[in-house]
């Protein structure tokens, strides 16, 4: 049985269309390429780092459940933490209304997000005057980590 | 009393260097005058959005407590909610370790930060098959708020 098409009408209910009609895509086009990606620890909330994701990227993340992402300064796709181990593993991935950001819920596997060794990219609170305070939890030393 | 700076030696413990030393300000060159604020309310923990933040913008931020960006789209100063009255109140301000992105946690006057009406922009979470459902809390109806 068929119907025509009409304001409001939605065919996901009834066939087959509904599959392609609620695949979401971030709008890679709008960015030159990219898309930021929040990254969120899924279990406390703390944001952990920003980063940014190509098409490559994010094809890579939905297919291995692995956060991956597209290096800027490197040029090239980062699969976090494949050398080390400490992977984010990704938990749950969300959209924004405009589709030009996307948020993926994590779990840091080691516990560090942040190549300085600290849990989260923000460890530096700013107050009102400008002025910066180191308030994040230190994981691990980055120059035993990376070397020197 | 003076020392000759070493590797490893702050002044800030001993002079008022460290007042200039420890002011912390985006690398807004980085991203061509602007840098990506991730946008947190400050007790539940959820992400509620992602804006850009220029200069004018993060003094705007801190001389008034109140979330201002920069709209990319109007290319102007957005005091959001400053129509509506739904401001974002800035609990805490964080600078990433490469100064390049900031983070917000906010009290999101009036619930939803985003405009179609949601609490969060994230309100849809894709599955690993790609496909998007709905899962965000509607605070109110845009139609009603903005007019059509």
């Amino acid at each position: 049985m068929s119907r025509a098409p009409s304001r409001g009408f939605s065919p996901c209910a009834e066939s087959l269309m509904c599959y392609f009609e609620t695949m979401l895509m971030p709008d890679f086009e709008k960015g030159q390429g990219l898309v930021p990606a929040v990254v969120q620890e899924h279990r406390s909330g703390k944001v952990l780092m920003l980063a940014y994701v190509n098409r490559l990227a994010w094809e890579r993340t939905l297919e291995t459940g692995e956060a991956h992402y597209w290096s800027r300064s490197r040029n090239e796709l980062w699969h976090k933490g494949a050398t080390s181990g400490n992977v984010q593993k990704v938990m749950e991935i969300f959209v924004d209304c405009d589709q030009d950001t996307v948020l993926f819920k994590v779990e840091q596997v080691g516990g560090a997000a942040c190549h300085t060794g600290y849990e989260s990219c923000f460890y530096r609170k700013v107050g009102r005057d400008g002025t910066a305070s180191v308030v994040g939890v230190k994981v691990f030393d980055p120059e035993k980590v990376y070397g020197r």
